[in-house]
Order: structure tokens, then C-alpha cells, then sequence
């Protein structure tokens, strides 16, 4: 068996997993993100504790530990280098659970997780070269070349939510300006919603004050012109965003996961037809663009599978 | 001993390199391509004879031949897919050559192939993880990973000079607006200066009727209004080409070639401050950016080369 723990800003959710993907058992427990470090990973240590001794682990073996977290990790070392919503900076994350439970321990970046477990579990390992872009209120990404997820020579590959494609009206979290995230994501489109209605006085069925990239998209299928055009500029942007995956790597497949995908075909279509439009050999075929299939727990499963990568 | 052949839309250039990437022989042949594929074809297989019962060929063992065309190829099945200049289709070019010689044969795309010889002769072959840039007419691009050209899952990767970086005042020969290529190739610089003379009527010491990007540049080191302002604009779109290269896929280095990298120092400073300032997390370490060492004859040593990635 495989632990998987998934640390996210506000729950440490976690699970023991079979070499399947399947979650035999999961809990979860508040982050509490304002703490010192060494309690949360002493909180982390308790809940795998809870798992290796409840009726179902303690008589299984144990072959080794995953951990997500909402940052940058150095796999090698199993070091937090940055996790900003937690306000770490250089934790020695994956040692400390290493030295206590004596078995492989892998910490990665959340968005990498998502993706091994879409690769792996989702779609049943039949792509070796994969991109999941995963849709919400920023954008994350995950990139698989030859069977291994791409981290990077400094830990900070697979950012694709801060690929450059425009100018914005609005800088991004990060503190530069264009990147994808802020003309995608389900924020990116609330700001742009509330630009047009508030700013530029534009009548719509959508009410500013409760808005969400769900509301949004559904009111663009309804006809809402406002919603429509923050719709279309979304998909533009996320076009663009994915034929520059293209022209660097050339995937199999371009997945995407996220809250945002449960637009269904109505965003699948939109995104297809841009993305056709911006082929740049005609001829040639590209990546095809698919929603990813594991929707619930990718967190818990990702971590667990890092061991199977 | 492994014979190179560096297939242009002028010239066909040839050479026999041992297997530490020097060039023994050397000869060129004009491509006149407007002719059908077989009759160039031909003339290769006829250049790469005059090689074999040369002097200095008749003595050596061929490895192999490597071919790096301005196009698609189907690496696998050594057949060009797709060649603009040539105007060529689905040509099986290398089972041909491949038949002729009873050899390995090699046929990649020609940015591909000189940033196998940057990466393997240049460098010394000390990167896994590289990628080069070629900044010319157009913009071409390398990109190796664990040591492996990427050419993707339809041989489309590595095309960086498409990426999508902005939106430009005239659309890409590809047919699309906003490829970095469009901002921050020599053509572009042209375009862009051309248009602030002619058509802001800005005042300059340029002459619009004798542009290059070498003359540019210069003038901009000279402290030229237009022509400084025409290469801030081309450096802002390179630095976030560079940084959306190191969001996807972060490698150890990214190396900068062809005939702009003439420009030195100056261009790389300016590069340096811009892609620093770009950094999304400012204390995490990013890839370098240097220039290419490999100036000469890089087609025929990466073509070679090609054997032994």
C-alpha cells in the first residue's frame, strides 16, 4: 500500500491507496496554516500514524509515502522550497517523514500530483508524453515527457498558469502582467465580468456581487452577451495558452481538469475550434484537447502514484 | 565516421565529421529548389558519394548520414513531412538514402540540428536539459530533455519561434498574430522600425532603405531614439519568450545562436535584466541564458550528430 497525503491551505487530506489508485481508506484534517511548520508536519506524521494502525492498514506493507504541496519542492532532497499560502520557505519536509516511517517518501508541487493521477489512474498510464492543465481560480499544470513528470533543473517547470500571452488589464498574483491565469482561470473571468458590467456599464443578466466562473459560463450558454464575450476571451487566451504547449513539447494529449471543466462541451467546443484555428502547419495533426476523467480525490491518488512514477 | 548534409532553400551543404564533431570535408552544392524532390535528392546522393570515394572518405567506416531540412520530418520514418521552402510533401527522403547506403539515416528539422551540435560539440555535452534559440530571419528552437531532442508526438515541438507572446501590429507568416518571432527576430526589428520612420514619421539616423538587424542594433548601441526603442521592444517579447520556455519546462540553460547573438553584450545584459525581472518566484535559481558557442558550419556538425544523440 501507498500513503497519499494531499497538504492544501486550509485541510490535510490524506488516504491509503492500492497500487491500483484505489483509496482503501481517507481523512482529513484542518491545516491550520498560520502555525509553525513543525506542527503541521507533526499533525501530518499523527494522521499517517491513524492510517498504518486503523483495521486496514496495520496489515498491510507500507511501500512508501506522497505528499502535494501548494508550492515548490525539491524532490531530490524532499524539501519545501516555497510555499507561499503556508509561509514556508526551505521546510525539510520529506526527511523528517522519511526518517520517521523508514520508507520512500516523494513531496511534489500540487498541480504535478493532480496530474500523476489523471496520467496514471484517469487515462490508465497509455500516454507517455502528457500535459493537464487543471482550471480554476488559477491555473496549474502538470507535464509528462517519456513517462516522467518534468519538474524542472530548478523546480519551477509545469507553472503554465504563468505562461505569457497578452497584456492584461490587471497584474497577476505573481507580479508580472499577461499571464494566462489572469485571462483563464475562474478569477480571470470574474475580474473581466465585473470590468465590463462596473467599469464599462454594461448591462447583463449577471449580478457583481455573486459571481463565479460557473455562474459565468452558464449565463454565456443562456446568451447573456456580458458573459458571452468574457467567455470568448477566456477561450482565446486558453488557446493560445495551449498551442504554445505545442510548439515547445508536442504532447499526445492536452488534458484539462479543474473546476472550470465541468463547463462540459460547451467549453470543449469553444476551446477546440480556437485551438484548430491557431495550427500553425495546417496539415500535420495536433495534441487532441480532452477533459480529464478523475475528478475527486486526485489530490490523495497523485501523491500516493508519485511513488509508482 | 559520420557524413552530415545540411539541406537548404539555397544551398546544400555537406561534410564528413568524425565523432568528435569535426568537420574532415566539406562541399556545397546549389539547391535550385524549385526542381521536383527526386532530382534534389538525387544530387545529395550524389554529394554524399563524392564524399565517400574521396581521399579522405575512402579509408573510413560510415556510421551514418544525418540530413537537418527546413521542415517537418518524421523522424521515425526518416520521410519529410512538410517543407515550405522547397515546396514539398510527405517526401520519403530518408528510407532513399537509407537504401542507397545501407546505413542509419537521420533526417530532423534544421533548428533541431544545430542545437544538437551546440549542445553536443559547443557545450561539450555537459546539459541533460537545454534549449537553444535561434535568432535569425526567424526565431528556431532545440529543445533536448534527459538528454533527447524533443521533436514531439507530431513533430511539431521545438517550433519556439511560434509561441504566442503578445498581439503585433502584422500577422506571422504562419498565418497567425503574436508569435515571438514577430517581436524579436531580425524581420521583426526591421518591420518595427520601419513602421516608427515611415509611419509615426519618428525622426532617425536609420536609413529605412538599408535595414538589417546587425545595422539596428548597432544604431541602438549608438544611442539612435528609434532604433533603442525598436530593440527594448524586441528584448521585453524575448525576455517572456524565455520565461514562458522556463514556466513549461525549466532547464539548466538556454542558449542563444545565430546571427543577432553577434550583437554581444549588449544584447545580453539588456536580456539578463529583463528575463531577472520576469522571475515568478525571484529567490528560486532560474536557467541561465548564454550565448552559443557554435558559429560555422553547425547544419553539417549537428546533422552528423544527430547519430550519436
Amino acid at each position: 500500500m501507498y500513503i497519499g497525503i494531499d497538504l492544501g491551505g486550509t485541510n490535510i487530506a490524506g488516504g491509503i491507496v492500492n497500487e491500483h489508485g484505489e483509496i482503501l481508506m481517507q481523512a482529513s484534517i484542518p491545516t491550520r496554516a498560520t502555525r509553525p511548520a513543525s506542527q503541521v508536519v507533526e499533525d501530518i506524521i499523527a494522521l499517517i500514524e491513524t492510517f498504518l494502525s486503523s483495521e486496514i492498514g496495520c496489515d498491510l506493507t507500507l511501500n512508501g509515502i506522497g505528499i502535494g504541496i501548494p508550492g515548490i519542492a525539491d524532490s531530490d532532497k524532499g524539501t519545501v522550497k516555497i510555499c507561499v499560502n503556508l509561509d514556508w520557505r526551505d521546510v525539510p519536509f520529506g526527511s523528517v517523514i522519511q526518517e520517521r516511517f523508514n520508507c520512500p517518501v516523494h513531496v511534489e508541487n500540487d498541480a504535478t500530483v493532480a496530474a500523476v493521477a489523471e496520467f496514471l489512474v484517469g487515462q490508465k498510464g497509455k500516454y507517455e508524453n502528457a500535459v493537464m492543465l487543471t482550471l480554476g481560480t488559477g491555473i496549474g499544470g502538470g507535464v509528462m515527457m517519456a513517462g516522467k513528470m518534468v519538474s524542472g533543473s530548478h523546480g519551477i517547470a509545469s507553472e503554465i498558469g504563468h505562461m505569457i500571452v497578452g497584456h492584461n488589464f490587471y497584474d497577476c498574483n505573481c507580479g508580472r502582467n499577461g499571464c494566462l491565469e489572469t485571462f483563464s482561470s475562474s478569477t480571470a473571468i470574474i475580474n473581466y465580468a465585473k470590468r465590463l458590467i462596473l467599469e464599462s456599464g454594461e448591462k447583463s443578466t449577471l449580478d457583481v456581487k455573486n459571481l463565479t466562473g460557473k455562474i459565468i459560463i452558464e449565463a454565456a450558454e443562456a446568451g447573456d452577451d456580458v458573459a458571452l464575450r468574457t467567455f470568448e476571451r477566456m477561450t482565446d487566451y486558453l488557446a493560445k495558452g495551449l498551442m504554445n504547449i505545442v510548439c515547445m513539447i508536442d504532447p499526445e494529449v492536452i488534458l484539462i481538469g479543474g473546476g472550470m471543466s465541468m463547463a462540459g462541451d460547451f467549453l470543449l467546443n469553444s476551446l477546440n475550434e480556437k485551438y484548430k484555428s491557431l495550427k500553425y502547419y495546417k496539415m500535420i495533426s495536433a495534441p487532441r484537447i480532452e477533459f480529464a476523467k478523475l475528478h475527486n480525490d486526485a489530490g490523495i491518488i497523485g501523491a500516493a502514484m508519485l511513488l509508482k512514477m
